[in-house]
């Protein structure tokens, strides 16, 4: 590519609320994978777009530019048509776990290229991992062997996907640059695109524990993803979803398996299941699969089987019993009432404390940390009886977890209970 | 300093519209010279503050951090007082060379700190080098003793003042954050206020040639940096004055040093005469001294005198001709008429084009090269007649000097001249 631009030019055009053009955005992000761009020029683009925007053409060509800046991923020659799911993150939720088995129970692939948790929500592979030899690294060819064979994976990414995303999102990271739509947008779905499945169903979460508080800012990165992916060619979906109170009633690594392992076996909490059974009908419905409905898939054990199996490639035990936390500790109820709120940031700040989480990438998660609830908004509590039980293996952890959990929680009458009606809140498509 | 601010918090504040309290800059200002704050977060920040700007609380703030990064020095033991002129930057803008030693003459003290060029405008120390033997480098004690000595030294910034500006500058010149009027308001006053001076006159330039391009601009940098000065116990002034066309007849070093040395021997065009004097008047009025009319000290050769003693006192010989280029080419006016338009940012870049200026600091120049006039707009003009003479040590720079050209003057009735009715357009106090 020619160096017929500047980085100073191309930050000028976005401060002085200009459009940059295809060939700058493609330059810019090239030049920034080369190193040729500095940190320092990114950074302060970065900021112009967060605070002037970019338009749907731009966020494309953005995009578009994060995907060349790598390799893309091709399950043409599975027999079975694809379908991932992306959530926003959240406060307690497992879901990818019964939802890729259940999904290709159902006669679709699904290639969930999954990362570790960062600050308050929790990743999916640091939740596998409680699973004693349960392996995250695949190389290509294992995964579609998986895929062939078993018809679900849950690996890492390599890190040969969007190798630009990689650079910027650290750097958006320390520069305050982390909430512009365009961004998170064009981040994942470049990922996603580059992965090269058929469908995706993107779980766009709203409310206290999601990194969109309100339904406007969530639509609109719901409407800007969609956008992106049906321009790319991938049939994709959004579900707007409530996160408001944590997914279920456990929030850690090894508690959430045992959930899951629930809901696969036909149990477990009701949002769980909802929201498990409403993204795998899209996921189902975007591959052209109608004949089949996934809530029987779940209720027959069909889900379970593809689970057991899932693990077992990837060098898990699926009938290990969960590791067990050194200490806990509960906390109980002060009045006689209903429990009219619990929330998920600070369930989802307790759980990280604990040690379920990380605050820098390189730090290690406890397998057994966590949150356990033991109601929800809406449920019937009585003084003294405990509400949640915290999890970990240090001791010392205990008494900041117990402080992030202060004011979270409120008793009163039903009346007052703060919850959404469905788990889904709304579709964009 | 304790370390209990977080840069991103900081970034976010000012992302967000929000203030930033007096804590928050001292520290970021500080951590950034101590570079626990990274380029890249300061490269947001710096964007963050040219989007969404800083109140005059933050600005003084800040400019009081950038001084607090080096030391600061002190006229004090001097006899007499001290006065200091910036100016925002020109083409042909020699006013510094008569402006010091016409202020010496008439009582006051001018201790000025000079810079190099950079891009379209010329660098005062550059201009003095064009003499044979002078040298910009003075100790804090050579300078103390040639004011007190001489009157009047010009010479190069020492390292020690206000180092935070220092890496900063370098910085917004790679991030497209150089035009943020809060961080040139205290870019420039950080750096006057440690000087230590008495009383400072700014030349705000406006036009074509300058930085800023509208009086409303010029003005809001003006009233910034006035109430910095005061604030800071300078006593400040500054003037709006005309950049639309090049001051005097000449762009370059040693064609400006000559065309100064004209002006100190009473000669020299009219706005440059103009010019001197009125920020002279302004400089002996801030200290105190009203009983001599600097008009006076221009014509009857006061000034030459101290001009003289000033060179040598740096090693120069003030007798030296003037390096003459090896090459040079004019360009001949194509119609009769009357100059209407000869802009000063054309002329500008084909000096810097011609060899006058540099692209990176590092670069050296070339003393003779730059751009003579020999019409102003106003004049009457007769086709084939010269309207400029290029001059350069590199006949290969001709042609692209020549292409900044294209388009810069115009010939055309006395009715169409668009030139300022005086040099000096507003005055803020």
């Amino acid at each position: 590519m020619s160096e017929s631009f500047d980085a100073v030019d191309i930050i000028r055009t976005k401060r002085d609320r200009g459009e940059l053009s295809p060939e700058q955005i493609a330059w810019v992000i090239d030049a920034y994978t080369r190193e040729v761009v500095a940190d320092e020029q990114m950074a302060a683009l970065a900021m112009a777009i967060l605070l002037n925007g970019m338009d749907r053409r731009e966020i494309g060509d953005w995009t578009s530019a994060m995907i060349a800046s790598g390799e893309r991923m091709d399950f043409s020659s599975l027999s079975r048509p694809t379908a991932d799911k992306h959530s926003t993150g959240g406060v307690g939720d497992k879901i990818t776990l019964p939802l890729a088995p259940l999904v290709a129970a159902c006669g679709v692939a699904v290639p969930q290229l999954s990362g570790r948790g960062l600050g308050h929500t929790g990743g999916t592979l640091d939740k596998l991992e409680a699973i004693p030899g349960w392996r995250a690294a695949l190389s290509n060819e294992q995964m579609l062997d998986q895929l062939e064979d078993v018809g679900a994976v849950i690996c890492a990414a390599g890190s040969g996907l969007a190798p630009a995303d990689k650079r910027l999102y650290a750097l958006r990271d320390v520069t305050g640059t982390v909430e512009a739509i365009p961004l998170i947008a064009s981040s994942i779905m470049s990922k996603k695109i580059a992965e090269g499945t058929g469908t995706l169903v993107l779980d766009v979460k709203v409310g206290s524990g999601a990194f969109m508080k309100t339904q406007e800012d969530a639509r609109e990165l719901a409407e800007t993803m969609v956008a992106l992916g049906q321009d790319a060619g991938v049939h994709t979906v959004a579900l707007l979803t409530d996160m408001s109170t944590p997914l279920g009633l456990t929030a850690g690594n090894g508690v959430e398996v045992a959930e899951s392992v629930e809901v696969l076996a036909g149990g477990g909490p009701q949002d769980v299941v909802d929201l498990t059974v409403a993204l795998a009908r899209e996921m189902l419905e975007g591959a052209g699969v109608t004949d089949v409905d996934p809530a029987d898939a779940l209720a027959d054990g069909r889900a379970m089987d593809v689970w057991r199996r899932m693990i077992e490639a990837q060098g898990g035990d699926p009938d290990a019993p969960m590791p067990e936390a050194k200490e806990s500790q509960e906390v109980l109820a002060d009045a006689d009432g209903v429990l009219t709120r619990l929330d998920a940031l600070a369930v989802g700040v307790a759980a990280w404390r604990l040690g379920a989480g990380r605050a820098r990438k390189e730090d290690p998660v406890q397998a057994a940390a966590g949150v356990v609830m033991h109601a929800k908004p809406g449920d019937e509590v009585r003084k003294g009886q405990p509400l949640l039980t915290l999890h970990t293996d240090e001791a010392q952890r205990l008494g900041r977890a117990t402080e992030a959990l202060e004011g979270a929680w409120a008793i009163g009458t039903a009346y007052q209970v703060e919850t959404a009606d469905s788990i889904v809140i709304d579709r964009v498509s």
